[in-house]
C-alpha cells in the first residue's frame, strides 16, 4: 500500500500526533460550488451523477481543488441502498427524494432484495475505485452509509418526514416488522461499507441523521443496537491499514457515552453541543469530529475565524479532533467563506499541536 | 379567590404532595377531536377561531369534557404577538403560517408596534376571561407565549423554517439587530403573560420550540437570556395566589441545568430524554413536565399503558412531576387513545404518592 501524502485525518481519528487539526466539510462536494452545478447539468439528474464513476469522481475532487481539505468523501447518496433493495427511488422538485414502493408491512420487508455491492451497487464501488485512482494518495477517501434507522425512516415514510409518524407507528405497534427491516439493513450496510473499504475507502462514516427523533430507550433499541452490529462486522483493517470508523447521530448529544461504547473510533458532533463538554465526557475513549454551526459560514471572515478559534480552544490541547461543520454545508454559502474556514482551522490549530 | 376543585397541576409544579400525578396534553384542544373541527368550521379560518372568545373557550373546554385532564390551556397561537406587532400573519395551505412583512433589517425592528395586551391583543385576554368563567374552578387555566427566540425565527424567516438560515445570518452577521428584536419581544412577552395572569391564567408556560437549533453558546445569548429576563418580570403571584411558570425548550435537554437557573418552577421535557436522568440532574430544584413520545398514542392501549408505567417508574417517588407528551398531540391520533393515556397516568401513579 502506498503511503498517504497527507494522513492528518487518519492520524487524528486514531488520536495520534498531527501538526495541525485536520478539516473537511460534510457535503463539501455540492451545490454551493458553481463547478458542481456544471457537472450536475452535464449528468442530467442527480442519480445519473451518482451512477457515473467519472462524474462522481469529478465532483468529489472539486472542493479539493479549491480548499486545503484533509479528506475527500465519496460523492453519493444515502438512499442508494433502499433503491438497490427495490424501492424505486425518484426525486421531486418540492419534496425531495421519494420511493415508489415504500415499506408498510411484513411482506414488503420479506420481499426486499439483498443487494450485492458489486452488483446493484457496483456503480458506487466503481466511483470509489475511480476516486482513489485520481486522488493519487494526496488525502484519504471517506466512504459512508446511512444508519439502518435513518435508512428505514425514508423507506417507511416514503421519503423525508417531519414527525416520523409512519415509522413510529410501526415501531410502537409492530416492532417485530421494524426490527426485521433494521436487521436486513444492518446486514446490507455491513456488505456495502466493507465493499467500499475493499474498493479503496480508507475510513468510513455512518450517518444517523434521524436517530435524534427517538427517546433514549428507543434510540438504543432501534438505532444504536444496529450500528453496534455493523461495527462488529466491519473491516477494521484492510490491506495492512487500520480503517477508522466515525458514527454521527444528529441531535444525539445526550447519548455520547453509549455511542462511544459501540467501539467506533470517532463520534461526529452536531453544532449544538459545546465540544469541551463532549471531550470531557468521551474524549479519552474516542476522537471527536465537529462542530461549527454550518450557518456560521454566512458570517464575515473575522467572525468565522473567531468561531473556529473558540471551538479549537474548547477542544484544547491533545489529539483526537477532526474539525468539521456540525452538519452539511448550506447550498447558498459563498465558496470564499468555506476557504476562510478551512484555512482558519489549519492556521489557528498549530499551537495546540506543539 | 375561590379555591380550585382540582389543584393537582398547581401543587405538582410547586413540588407539593398530590394524590396522583396530574396530566394534560400539549395541543389537547385541536384537530384530533372531531368536535374541534366542527367549531373550527363554524369560525371560518384559524385566526377567527382564536379571535372569538366564545369559540376559543369552546375548543379549550372540549378535551376536558372527554378526558379527566388536570389543566386547561388557553386556545390560541404563538404568532398572535408578531401579528399584533404589525407583521401581517396569514396561513397557507402548504407552508403553514406566513408573514406579509417579515423582519430583515434594523428599520423593520424599529418600526415594530409595541402591542397593548388589552388593545391589539385584547381578544386573547377576553378568551382567558371567558374560559376562566366557564371553567368554574374545576381545573387551573394555563396561559402561554412563544419564547422571544422562537417568535423571532418566524418573524425573520417569514414563517416556518427547516434550517433557519435567515435568522442565523442575522445572528452571526448583525447580532445587534437580532438582540434589539429579542429585547422588544421579551418586553412584549412580559406584558402579554402578565396580562394573561391578570385576566385569570393560573400558571404560564413559555414555549421555546426552536431553541434547540442553536449551539450551547448561542442558546444562552439568543434564547435563554431573554427567557430569564421574562421570568424576572413576570407576576409570580397574583391576587394572593402563586403563579407557577414552566419553560419548555424542545431539543434543549443538554441545557437543563441552565434552564433551572432561570428561576422557573418547572422544565418541560421533550420525549428524547430519560426522565430519570432529568430528575437526577435538576429534579431537586424544579418540577418536570413530560415526557411521552406523542407518537406512542398510535399504539395499542396495552403499549400506551406500559409506556406510561415506564415513565412514572423513571420519575419514581417524590413530588414535582406533571405528566404530558413530549410535544403536541398528533392530529391523526384516535381520541380513545388519548383517554387511555390520561386514565393510565392517574391509575398507575397512585402508588408513587403514598
Amino acid at each position: 500500500m502506498p503511503q498517504l501524502k497527507n494522513d492528518r485525518y487518519i492520524r487524528a481519528l486514531f488520536k495520534q500526533d498531527v501538526d495541525k487539526t485536520p478539516v473537511w466539510m460534510m457535503r463539501q462536494a455540492g451545490r454551493y460550488l458553481p463547478e458542481y452545478k456544471t457537472t450536475r447539468e452535464k449528468a442530467g439528474d442527480f442519480m445519473s451523477l451518482c451512477r457515473s464513476a467519472d462524474l462522481a469522481c469529478e465532483v468529489t475532487l472539486q472542493p479539493l481543488h479549491r480548499f486545503k481539505l484533509d479528506a475527500a468523501i465519496l460523492f453519493s447518496d444515502i438512499l442508494t441502498i433502499p433503491d438497490a433493495m427495490g424501492l424505486g427511488l425518484y426525486f421531486t422538485q418540492d419534496h425531495g427524494p421519494r420511493f415508489e414502493r415504500p415499506i408498510s408491512c411484513k411482506k414488503d420487508v420479506d420481499n426486499l432484495i439483498t443487494p450485492d455491492p458489486e452488483g446493484e451497487l457496483q456503480y458506487v464501488m466503481n466511483a470509489v475505485r475511480t476516486i482513489r485512482r485520481e486522488l493519487k494518495n494526496e488525502v484519504p477517501l471517506i466512504g459512508f452509509s446511512g444508519s439502518p434507522w435513518t435508512l428505514a425512516t425514508y423507506m417507511v415514510e416514503a421519503g423525508t418526514s417531519k414527525s416520523f409518524t409512519k415509522i413510529k407507528k410501526m415501531a410502537f405497534c409492530e416492532p417485530q416488522i421494524l426490527h426485521s427491516l433494521l436487521d436486513k439493513l444492518a446486514d446490507t450496510v455491513i456488505n456495502y461499507l466493507n465493499a467500499q473499504i475493499e474498493a479503496g475507502a480508507q475510513s468510513v462514516m455512518i450517518f444517523d441523521t434521524w436517530g435524534g427523533v427517538l427517546s433514549s430507550r428507543d434510540y438504543n433499541d432501534f438505532s444504536l443496537q444496529y450500528m453496534t452490529k455493523i461495527l462488529d462486522s466491519l473491516h477494521r483493517s484492510f490491506a495492512g491499514k487500520k480503517i477508522p470508523v466515525t458514527l454521527f447521530t444528529k441531535n444525539g448529544n445526550q447519548w455520547l457515552e453509549q455511542i462511544a461504547d459501540t467501539g467506533c473510533d470517532c463520534i461526529g458532533l452536531d453544532w449544538t453541543i459545546d465540544i469541551a463538554t463532549a471531550k470531557m465526557r468521551v474524549g479519552s475513549r474516542v476522537a471527536l469530529q465537529g462542530n461549527m454551526d454550518p450557518s456560521m459560514l454566512y458570517a464575515s471572515p473575522e467572525r468565522i475565524k473567531q468561531e473556529v478559534a473558540t471551538i479549537l480552544e474548547g477542544f484544547g490541547n491533545g489529539n483526537g479532533h477532526v474539525f468539521n461543520l456540525g452538519h452539511g454545508i448550506h447550498l447558498d454559502v459563498p465558496p470564499e467563506n468555506a476557504k476562510v474556514f478551512v484555512d482558519a482551522v489549519h492556521d489557528l490549530s498549530v499551537k495546540y499541536h506543539k
